[in-house]
This record gives structure tokens, sequence and C-alpha cells, in this order.
């Protein structure tokens, strides 16, 4: 499984929250201490590559990938201390499915759109053919990697993600689920998105035949304070920062985003709609 | 456009083609002096990748590729002394489609099949999605990539390559033709395979609407002779080079394949056909 | 040999001079048809890594650096999209000596200092372990890849390029020089430096048995017009733009910078010196 | 901390110890599960790239390196699929010193040598100089990357590792030692060699001021059989297999090799001396 987080509010340098808390992004992707699932299960490294998108004074976002692990990476430490966003994602991979390659790492862009995912579906490889027949002629060339994230992003923009971004994606999640069950009753359907317009951050949590991912937020700018080591400078008020992954000794600053949830945030105003 | 070489006989070191002589393959990929095409063009660097293939005791074939030039690459060196194969194809890529990652690399393989290509189709983009549809959906999960080359691999083995290797290639085409003729009408389709099975070579060299890419083989030990150093070993009696790019200089040694060929090697022995 | 430029003026988007226009920085790296020197011969391609550095808001540099050519290369086309910088350099590199890794990339960077260089010295391997033996104790820890032109930077910087650049550089050559001709008589030594401390930019150009490498600087706006296409953004004024070879059609805008020359430049003002 | 193994005998594939074993060093260079030290720390993942070195029938070695994760290469699967040697090193890194790059990656080689690593010496960075002036000046051209186990490799190779590897290693260690000591009175030195010639396989365990790094060997054909799944042939009789890490469940087929131990193995033949 992967592991993100995205955030939104006044414009600030991306190590603020990726590579420099003790905590951060990054250093999970390493420390495999914490990585244990709801089952109490040790969870795989983050080491299949990763990748950041932000949004800067350029209508399109972003993005920086590559397909090594983040925790030596330089060029991440680097570009994430010199960018500032006000809003940005960043992702690191654990691969279920689709091979190490940068076309495979998130966030994937198309246009002004950001979207990153942590979660999988059952038999992808026999069902990406029949999912990718489903992405709109005119988005297949879009196609680069062979993962089931960039199809299901390629599907919500053939469902009219950037016209009606929770529509779009209850009519991909319908239709994935009918190709899924034809494949297999019992077939998992576990999502877990962050997706943008640079202008909103919308994140879906939705899960079916498994227990589903978690995700948190925080509008709480002292969020990230028990992991902040001296060169952390604070998070502006107003802002919200999502996660993917529990961050167990700060639970009173952190919501919990329940499942089946499509979550809206401006700023630090953050709407949660059930999702079908 | 990419190059490439392949070689059946007696078991041979790699590197007695692809690495050690003054005007080896890996040489070629950088010294774009001997890069003209039919045209008096330069051509562009070969910068985008490798791969070799072989057949050594294992019925299926080895592959080691990496996206990066090979003019330079330690590992493509110390294997290519190291190997000894019977058959062997080698290839380096300057890319005209798909991304620059290891999946787009050639030779391209499945079971105990190797393919590599050196050409083109107009509008690979926007055929891609109908060609790709035209794969056996049992096949369809060994789409690694987003090169028109692997498409056109999935396609001949959908066709029957392992059965009958020219009537599936004369499937392929006629099928890829029809596609290509409905988007326009003028449309290049360029093709110039090896391709092999462990037991024998194949070749095919068709071009459509283009002046078609050259192919050369020989049969005489002593082929390599001009662009030998102290360091290469000689080539044994009995075997068959094919390479996609012509050698100037030893001409009498090399024979040209005919555009519109089918060829199969055997040892030294070479059958050619008309294609379509 | 290398390929750089720099820039220094009102912040601009990198992509305005390393990746959009049609002569870029990166277009030069791959289309080696005006690769020759100044003899005639046809250069090798600039295939071997790349790198650029800048300075924004923070004092120190930021850098971004790979391995493999910028031609290609997703990452370097966006982020030069998207970081404006007021001061920044870029390479591209045909190795001469030194693996290809990223630690071998340039600009190299040291606290609040860039350092890049195109040129050569002889005998480099057999020289290293005395040129190093020169560098500060504590610059030793410093070293990271195996190139002459990280050991250059790491001796500017030991006989003082942080505190008076153009003595520290003169100090420098000398002692290399020194070293040199106890080894060979004849040995060659050619520097074409481009160095910044975040306020000024500095550049050298020196040669020692041999042709010196090219410099040309242009501090008028429209220097770049006849590579522009659509989208490349005018130049603002008060800036200077320095390259490591020639643009043969637009010589009035480009002033060539003599050899043994020590250059200092603060926004358009080009104060050159005679080195040694 | 690194891993590593070694084996000596009849030739066998390389995958039947590399990667295929359900407790394979490419499977633990992942699941982070069984990477508990002696003190019941979880110990990090072996992420920082990896190698693998082989003799057959040159003289010299085969390497093949990447600076990667193991666990999903393909090249490495493939590769140690299709090759058999006699004696064979395979390495996977988790760096502690020096960057992530294929020059820092083990096995190192030099003539018929090959020469892998797994420990540390305190304050590399700080040494490196000293210990570096140490090398012999003709080895000096020879340093391709920045750790100190290239360094303690071509420091063996200055005392005569070629000539007499138990004595060159013991001057090896008492000259690292005394650069150590005048640094740190407490600094630690801990070594985990194995290093072959083509002929014998030899290993060095030994420490100073730290818990050594554990060695285990076994001679006994059935030594795998409790990883092995249904694709891996038997270990021939007659051959020796060294693994760095332990390996619980067959505590009875595994021998200790003691600290402080130079070994040296022929076939089955292990010979343990007292080292220092």
């Amino acid at each position: 499984m992967c592991r993100w987080l995205a955030y939104t509010g006044d414009p600030i340098y991306l190590d603020t929250l990726i590579t420099q808390p003790d905590h951060s992004l990054v250093q999970q992707s390493l420390n495999s201490k914490l990585n244990y699932n709801n089952a109490g299960q040790l969870l795989s490294t983050n080491g299949d590559g990763f990748g950041i998108g932000w949004y800067d004074h350029r209508p399109e976002p972003g993005v920086f990938k590559d397909d090594i692990p983040a925790w030596h990476d330089k060029n991440l430490a680097n570009l994430c201390h010199h960018i500032r966003a006000h809003t940005f994602m960043a992702h690191v991979r654990a691969t279920t499915t689709g091979d190490i390659q940068r076309t495979n790492c998130h966030p994937f862009s198309y246009k002004n759109w950001l979207f990153q995912h942590n979660g999988q579906i059952s038999h992808f490889p026999r069902l990406r053919r029949e999912l990718q027949l489903s992405i709109a002629p005119e988005l297949f060339p879009a196609i680069h990697g062979n993962t089931d994230s960039e199809t299901f992003f390629l599907l919500a923009l053939t469902y009219g993600l950037m016209e009606n971004p929770k529509r779009a994606l209850q009519r991909m999640v319908e239709e994935v689920l009918k190709i899924l069950e034809r494949e297999d009753k019992d077939g998992v359907l576990n999502l877990s998105f962050a997706i943008s317009d640079g202008l909103k951050l919308y994140t879906l949590r939705f899960s079916h035949n498994e227990a589903p991912m978690t995700q948190f937020y925080s509008t709480d700018p002292s969020c990230m304070e028990e992991f902040e080591n001296d060169e952390i400078p604070p998070i502006p008020n107003g802002c919200t920062v999502v996660v993917s992954e529990p961050l167990d000794h700060t639970d009173s600053k952190w919501q919990k985003i329940e499942n089946n949830c499509f979550t809206t945030i401006k700023q630090n105003q953050v709407t949660t709609e059930t999702f079908l």
C-alpha cells in the first residue's frame, strides 16, 4: 500500500510537511516501525517511487517524480526546500500492480488537475483491458503507465471530473464495481484519493469488500508540532492537512474521515458528504 | 529511429558484436557521425535506452534492459563480456513515441520469444487504442509500456506468431494497415523486425508510404574484420549476423535484404521470401 | 565537452532559457548538428547527465540533477516551467572523466555557492590524488563524485573563493598548473567556469596548451529572439545571459569573452579583467 | 547495515540462492520483519542498491550493480536465472555513509578480485582523507565512489591482498585502527567481508568497540531446504554457502563463524583462523 499527504492553505514550503518533520512522509517511507495496518500486520516499505505535485503561480501544477526510494533522494529534499505552494500533494509508492517506472508514480496530472491514490482493486491485470476501454478514446493517449491508479484517474476524467468531481467519481466507482463484480463477486475495491484542480482539494474514501484505507485531516496549525524539530516553520492558520495514515500521538488534533465519504476542502473549510 | 543487430550460430560472447568492435552497436549509439539516413540527414542519437536478449541453456531467453544511454554503461559492457549465446539480439533506442522507461526498451520477450523493432507508424498515440483492442484479451496484461513496438509484438502473438511467424506477421500488418488507413490514407508504416524463438531467427523488412528501413546480413566470418581491434575474437563459421544499418566499408561481405521480405535464418542458412 | 548557460537579472522562469527556445541548452544536448568545435570536428552528444542551480528567496541555491540525458526528461521540463530565479545556471554533460552519476553532475554547490565547468585537464586520473590532497581537509568530506570539476571547485574554496573569487581562482590555477607540469610539460588545462554566490555571477575563461573553450554573453533583451517560438516570454531589461557555445546567427547581440579573462556580472553590468 | 551472501562449489544458477528461496537475499532486502539486530531493534530496509559478482569461464569476474532496490528489479531476477557460476557473491545495501550510486554498490572488483562488506567505521567522513592517503597512489584512480567499503578494499590491495590475503587484511585493520583511535578512542570498527580471487573464498569477521556483525556458513546441501519452494533446484554436494545474517530456523545446518576470524573456503573445505 502507498501513503500520501495533501495540503491547501496559505503558501508554505513543501519541506514543512514532506521532508522535515521527524515523522514526515519521507521518513514513513523508510521506517517501517510504524507501518502496521488495522490488523496489526507490518506493512511493506514504500520504496517503489515517489512524487510531488504543487500549485504556485501557474494554472497547471508542477510535478516531480522519480522511481527510486524517497528517503535518500537529494533532489526531493532540495526541491521541497525551495518550492512554495498554496496547494500540494505528495505520495510514496509500494507497488501492488504496475512496474517501477516514473510513469507509474503519483500524483498523475491532466491539464490543471492532480490525482493521487492509495488502495487497490482485485484482479487488475485481468480487468485492465475492460477498464481502459471505458476511458474516453481522446484520453487514451494519456495512459503512460500500467497502474490501476492512472486508469481510475482517466476514468474519472472520462465521467466528468473537471465539471463535477463528486458525480464523476460516483459514476466511475459504479462502472468499476460493475466490471469487478462480473469477474469476482468478492472482489475488493479500496480507494483513497486526493484530487485537486488548484482551487479546491477533494478526497474520496471508499471501500468494497475490505476494511477501508484510512484518511485523517487537521485544520489545527499545531498539528505537526509533536513531529517538529527546530527547523520546521509553523503551519499557517486557515489551512488543512490531509494524510493517509494515522498519526497516533496527536489524535485530538486530527479528525478521522469516515468511510464512504467525499470531502471538499477550501482553506480550512472541510465539507464531508456521503459518497454512495 | 532505433538501431539493432541480431546473431545466430555457434555460441559467442556478446561483446564480440555488441560492445567491442570499433563500429559496434554501442559505438553507433553515441557517435552520430555515421548516422545519416538515405536522404543524407543526420539522424538523432540513440540515447533513450537499450536492451539485449539472448538464448543459452534455458529455453526462455535472458533479457537485460536499461533506460539510459548504452555508451557508458558498465553493466552492459560487463554482461556482454561474460554472457555467451548461440542466438542473441541487441537494440539501442531513439524514441519516436513512448516514454523513456525500461518497459519501452527492446527486445520484448514473451515465453521463449524475443522481438525487436526499428521503424514507426504515423499517428500512433491516436491509433494506439484501436490497435491495442485488437490484442488478444489474455495478452493485454502483457502490455507494460506505451510503444508501438510492444503493441506490434503483442498483435503478432495474437495472430499466431508462435505457430506460423510469417502468416502471423502478414495478418498483423494487414490489420495495422487497415486501422492506419482509416485514420490517414497517406500514413506511414515502416517496420524492421528481428524475432526469435531460440531456434531460428526471423526478420521482416516492410514499408508503406515511406522509404524502407535498411537491413543487411552477413554469413562471412570475416564480416567484422575491418572493425576489429585486437581484443575481438573471430566470429565462428556457420553463423549469420543481421544489422539494421549499413556498414559502408564492407559492402562485399554484407548482403542487403530487399524491402517487403520475410527472412528465416538457421545457422548460416538464410531464406528470404516475399512478404506481402 | 560539456555545455552550460548562466543568467542573472530580474527573476524569470528557467524554461525561458533552458528548455523552451528552439536552440535551448536542452536542444543542444541532443542535436549534434551544431556541435562542431573550432577545428570543425563534430563534438560528442551531451547525454551524460545534467543539472540546474538557482537562487530564489532562500540564501542557499536550489539544485536539481540527474544522470540521464536532458532531452526527454519531464522533471526538468516541468521544474524549469515552475521555478523562477534571479540568478541561475544549467549544465549538460559529456563526460571526459568520471562516472555517470548524479554526484558528477554540475552545478556543484557549497553553502550559498554554485559552480559549473566545461573543460578538461590532461591525465586527471593520475593527477587526482595530488590535486585532492591540496583540498582543505575540512572540505575533503564534500568530495562526492570523481570529476576534475568538483576537485577544481573544492580547490577554489580551499584558496578562498568565498572571500575573493578572482584571487582564489588564480591561486587554484597556479597550483593546478604546478601539479600538471610536474606530470607533463605539454599537459592541457582548459577551464570555462560559471560561479555564483547568489549576488553576483562570475566566469573564468582560461586555457593552457590548447585553444580555449568559448564564452559569450549578452545584455540585450532580444538576444534569444531568433530562437524564440511563441511560448517564450521576453527576457527582461537589465539582465545578462552567458553561454558556453557560439550562437552563430545572432553574433551582433552576443559579445565574445576573451581568453584569460575573469568576468564579474551584476544585473547587466559586465566587468572583465585579465586573469593571469 | 547491509546484507550479503557468498557461494563457492560446483557451478549453480545464481537464482538458486539470490532470488528464488522464500527467504532469499532479495526477499530479505524488502521484508523487514526479520531484520532485527542482536539488541532486538528493527533494522532498516536494504533498499539503497545491490550488486552481484560471479566467476565463470573468464578469469576476471562479472559484475552487475544498480542503485535501486533489489526487490522488484527484473534485470536482477533475469540475470540470476541465466548466469551460472562456481563462485559468486551478492549484496543488498542500506547506506550508513556514501551516496546512492552504482559506484557505491558492492561487490567491488579489481582485476580477478571481488570484495563485499557489511559493517561500519565511526566518523568515516572525517577519517576518509587520511584513510585514502594510505591507498597506494597507483590505486587511487580506482576510487570511483565515496564509501568506507571501497576504501577498505583498496587499502587491502595496497597492503598485498593479492599476495597474502590474511596478512594484508591484518595490516589494513591495524592501519585503520591507528587512524581511528587518533580521532576517537571509543570509535567503532566493525567488519564483515567476503572476498574472492575466483579460486578461493575468504571472509573476515572482526569488530572493535561494538558487538560484531554476524556470519554463518553451511556445507550442507540441504541448508536451503526449509526456504525452498518448488522451483529451487538442490544445491550440489561439496559447496559452501556463507551469509551475513542468521537464518534462525535452520540452526543445525548452519555454523556460526566466530568473531575475530579469518576464513578460507575451497569447495566445502572451511578453514578458520584467529585474525588478530
